[in-house]
C-alpha cells in the first residue's frame, strides 16, 4: 500500500513494506530512548506487522478527518480477515500484537506508535515539507498528531518539537493563525 | 537498492527494504521450523540489517559469477563506511550482527540467511519462474544454491526442494543436462 510520505531523495512515496522496515530499523537505534526499559522483540514484532491490515483496509492518511471516521470499522474488519489466514495459535498471537499496537497499552506499543508518528515527521523534514505542505495543515495540527511520541519517550519527543520548530520558521509548514 | 526478484501480483522488481521486511515477517510466523530453538530478537535483528551494506555496495545478484568474484570486498568496505555513522556502541553491535550473519555462526544466523534463500524461492515459484529463468540456470544450480536452508530447518529444506521440483516439472527452471 503506498503510503503518502515522499521517501528522502527519492521522487516517489513509500510504501508500507519499506515505512515497516523503517521503523524496525529505528528500534534497533532508538530502543535506548524510550522511558524506561522495553522489550525490543515485542517491539519489532508491533512495528513489523501494524500497517498489515492495510492490504484489505488500505492506507488512511492522517490528516484525512473524512477516512478517518470509518477507519477503526474498515481495519478491524481487514484484520478479522487478514490474520485468519495464519493457523489458530499464530492467528491469536499476531491479533493480539495488532490490537496492542492499536490500544498503545503497554510501553512497547507507546514506542512502536511513537516510531510510527516520528519516522513520517524524519521524512517531511528532510524532504523540506513533504505533507506538512498539505493544504490546510498548520504547525499546531502537527504538534497535535506526534503528540504521541510524548508517551514513550520525553527526549524523543523534545527531538521531535524541535523538528515542527525549526519546520515552521523554515516555512515549511504554515504557523497556525497566520 | 532494487534486487533482481519480481514481486507477487506486481509488475515490478522489489527492493532492499521490502525484501527485508519481509523476511522479518517470515521469521515471526516460520521460527517454529527451526531446527532447535533460536532467538527471535536476534534472527530478526539479522534479517533487518543484512542488506544495509548495499546501500554503498549494491546488489549482487545470487546467480552473477562475475560480481560475486569481489562481493565479499565491497560489502566488507561498505560495512565500514556505513556503521561507522553509528555511535561507536552500536557500531560494534550492528557490525557483530552483520558478521554473525554473514559467517553464519550461529543457529540465529543460519535461521536468517535460510529466510534469505527462501524468499526469492518464494517469489519465483509464485511468478512461475522469475529469476529462475535467467539464461544458464538449471534445477541443479538452484538446489545448490538453495541448499544453506538445509542447515537452518529440515523442514523448510523439505518444502523448498519440493517447490523447485515442482517447478522444474512445470517447465519454469530447465532441468540441468537437458
Amino acid at each position: 500500500m503506498l503510503r503518502r510520505s515522499p521517501l528522502i531523495a527519492a521522487n516517489r512515496r513509500e510504501n508500507d513494506a519499506e515505512h515497516s522496515w523503517h521503523l524496525a530499523l529505528m528500534v534497533m537505534v532508538l530502543a535506548e530512548y524510550a522511558d524506561g526499559q522495553i522489550d525490543v522483540e515485542r517491539t519489532l514484532q508491533l512495528v513489523l506487522l501494524h500497517d498489515l491490515v492495510e492490504i484489505y483496509a488500505g492506507d488512511t492518511f492522517l490528516y484525512d478527518e473524512v477516512g478517518a471516521r470509518d477507519q477503526a470499522e474498515r481495519e478491524q474488519a481487514a484484520g478479522d480477515r487478514l490474520f485468519a489466514l495464519l493457523p489458530d495459535d499464530q492467528c491469536a498471537e499476531f491479533r493480539a500484537l495488532w490490537d496492542e499496537f492499536e490500544a498503545r497499552s503497554t510501553p512497547e506499543a507507546r514506542f512502536a506508535k511513537a516510531m510510527d508518528r516520528l519516522q513520517p515527521l524524519l521524512l517531511n523534514f528532510n524532504n523540506r515539507g513533504g505533507t506538512w505542505r498539505t493544504p490546510g495543515v498548520t504547525d499546531t495540527d502537527v504538534r497535535h498528531r506526534k503528540s504521541v511520541i510524548k508517551d514513550a519517550s520525553e527526549e524523543l519527543w523534545n527531538y521531535a518539537q524541535m523538528l515542527i520548530d525549526l519546520g515552521a520558521e523554515r516555512g515549511w509548514v504554515p504557523r497556525s493563525g497566520r
